[in-house]
This record gives structure tokens, C-alpha cells and sequence, in this order.
């Protein structure tokens, strides 16, 4: 049996990944990553299929122990991918989804090379100021950083093995399912087929 | 514009490459390579369609020329892939098809690691001595001999980027596709659209 294909969706605010990944979640037979988090339950929020809630020293433990695929600071609160139990999926051959920010996305390729790192690119500028304009949940001044950030962060699609255009969300699923199947095409993935016919 | 995509279709005889390509041709938007060759040609064959019909003395000027991706002799005739003719049409955006024996795709890799290259595997040995077997226009000796080469081609696999199992047209043909939609997607293809999505 392959090993399973971890598939990091990523990219700057705005670019749309969340409903991407939505998406794929719906239409492709994909598992999806479950970050730890320190940060209390919201209501409805069940441990183990949204987070998994642990206490800040459990957390500690963790990262200690280098039990994480990545982790972060937001707001006083820690969240990290737990290496474990993305790695027992892989093993399983079951495809892994994992949506994150750059900075995350980065950590995992530095651990774990043999992801498929896919950077979800807004239309255009345009397109990408419209939508954080949009979201307008902030002041005028934090909307302009992040619109800057998201900017700057653009420059990191060089980092990644794909770039896929959101121009509609149909259109970036499509793609992505066809990176999917052209990745497990990869000869470097597919010792044990390639093996198996050689015996035979 | 991007420039278009060398797709190398390749593998050992009795893999179905000839009936892969020309599911490709007619269902995907690509262009066939055609080869020149110093043979006659056969009825209906038309100059320009299936071959270059060229003599050999101008066969040998293009080969001191470097004019070919790569050559190869065949009972005394000559074959080769016209250089000028397939980077045409990649610079114009075109996808380029190109239907090869394993010697002749190693050749362009070397010239052109930029292509696409995609082993054909038939879907066990059983099977790939099968269909040797069926096209029986030789001798029982030539076949033996004939699969003993398919059976040490096998293992070029590894000098490819893809291997696509041929268990079916349809799926051989629909793996085919999402490689072509994946390639496309690659950041290191898709300079001038971030480029100017940069620039916006």
C-alpha cells in the first residue's frame, strides 16, 4: 500500500482557502487535519472533530517533546498540528488535508518534504482587496495592514510546489483534484506498484 | 503566456501507448509531434501529417546541424524528431504530444528536462505478455526476445517523472489529463501570471 499524501492548502488572507477546502472536503475522499488548541471550547465546538482542547501544560509537553508539525501564538492562546496524528493517517494511505498560514505551511515543509504544498492565489489584487474589504470585521487601519501583509505574503507562492488560481471555486477544486492524481502518479511515490510489477 | 507543455508518452512495447495517444488526441487540446523519416512513403500517408518525408542527405544535415530532439535507426531508415518544429510550438503556448520508445525520451530529457515525461506500465507482466503475445507478427523467438526487452525496460520507469498504469484507456487517459492541469499549476510554469498578479 502507498503512503497516504499530506495536501497543504495555504496562501494570504483573503485568497479564499477556507471554502476551498470546504469544498474538497465534500467532494474528495480527503481527511482532514485536526489542530490541539489551549483556547476553551466554543459553544458547539466537539474535541477531537473541530480541535483537540488540551490545557496549556499538556501543550507545553507537547512542544517539548516535538510533537508538533508546526504551532502558533494567536492571541494568548497556542494552537499546533499534532505530528501523530497526522502521521498515523499517512501511514494508514489515507490523504491528509491541512489548511494554514504560510508561516505554517513553511514549518510543515522544513519536517515533512514530501507534502504537496499548494498556494491558493487571489484573481488578482483587485479581487483580493475586495475581499478583505468585505470581511470588514476591523477598523479601517487593520484592514489596510492586513491587506499589506496579504501583499507581501504573495511572494511565498515561490516556496510551494503549486500555484492555484481562485478565480472561481469550482475551477481551483478541479485543480486541485487533478494535482492530487497526477501526485500519486509520481514515480517516487509509487515504489511498491513499480515493485510489484517488476516481481511479477 | 505560458509556454506550452512537452508531453513525452513512453514505455515498453505492449504498454498501449499508441492507443493512449490517440484517446489524447482526441479528447485533450494537443498538438502531435511529427517525426521526419528518410523511408518511402506508404499509401495515404501524407508529408506533413504523419511524417516529414526528407532524404538522407538532408537527414544528415539536420543531424550535423543538431536539428533533432533525437534520432534513431530503424531497418535502415531514419527517424527523428525535428527540434525547430516542436519548440515552435511550445513558445506559441501550445502543448506539444510526442509518442517515443524509452531510448528516444532519455534523449530528450537531456536536451529538454523541462518536458513532461510519463511512463506508460502495462498493468502486470501477465498482461504485458498477453498483449505481445496477440500481436504475434514474429516468430516465437522474436517474441521471447521481445518481451525479455519489455521486462529490463520496465525498470526506466524510475528515469520518469510519472508512471500511469494502463488498466484501462479511460483511466491511463483521465490520469494523463490531471498530470497535464497538475504541470500546469506548478509555481516554476507560472512565472508571468504571478508576475502579474505582483504587478496589479
Amino acid at each position: 500500500m502507498s503512503k497516504g499524501l499530506l495536501i497543504v492548502i495555504s496562501g494570504p488572507s483573503g485568497a479564499g482557502k477556507g471554502t476551498i477546502c470546504k469544498e474538497l472536503l465534500k467532494e474528495l475522499d480527503l481527511n482532514l487535519s485536526i489542530s490541539a488548541t489551549t483556547r476553551e471550547p466554543r459553544k458547539g465546538e466537539v474535541d477531537g472533530t473541530n480541535y483537540f482542547f488540551i490545557s496549556k501544560d499538556k501543550f507545553q509537553e507537547m512542544l517539548l517533546n516535538n510533537e508538533f508539525l508546526e504551532h502558533a501564538e494567536v492571541y494568548s492562546n497556542y494552537y499546533g498540528t499534532p505530528k501523530e496524528y497526522v502521521f498515523d493517517m499517512l501511514e494508514e494511505g489515507k490523504d491528509v488535508l491541512l489548511e494554514i498560514d504560510i508561516q505554517g505551511a513553511l514549518s510543515i515543509k522544513e519536517i515533512y518534504p514530501d507534502g504537496v504544498f499548494i498556494f491558493i492565489l487571489p484573481p488578482s489584487m483587485e479581487e483580493l482587496k475586495n475581499r478583505i474589504e468585505k470581511r470588514a470585521t476591523e477598523t479601517k487601519e487593520a484592514m489596510i495592514k492586513r491587506l499589506d501583509a496579504a501583499y507581501k505574503e504573495l511572494k511565498y507562492v515561490f516556496k510551494y510546489d503549486y500555484g492555484v488560481l481562485n478565480d472561481t471555486v469550482d475551477s481551483a477544486v478541479d485543480n486541485i483534484n487533478s494535482i492530487i492524481k497526477a501526485e500519486k502518479c509520481k514515480v517516487n511515490r509509487q515504489i511498491h506498484l513499480i515493485k510489484n510489477i517488476e516481481e511479477a
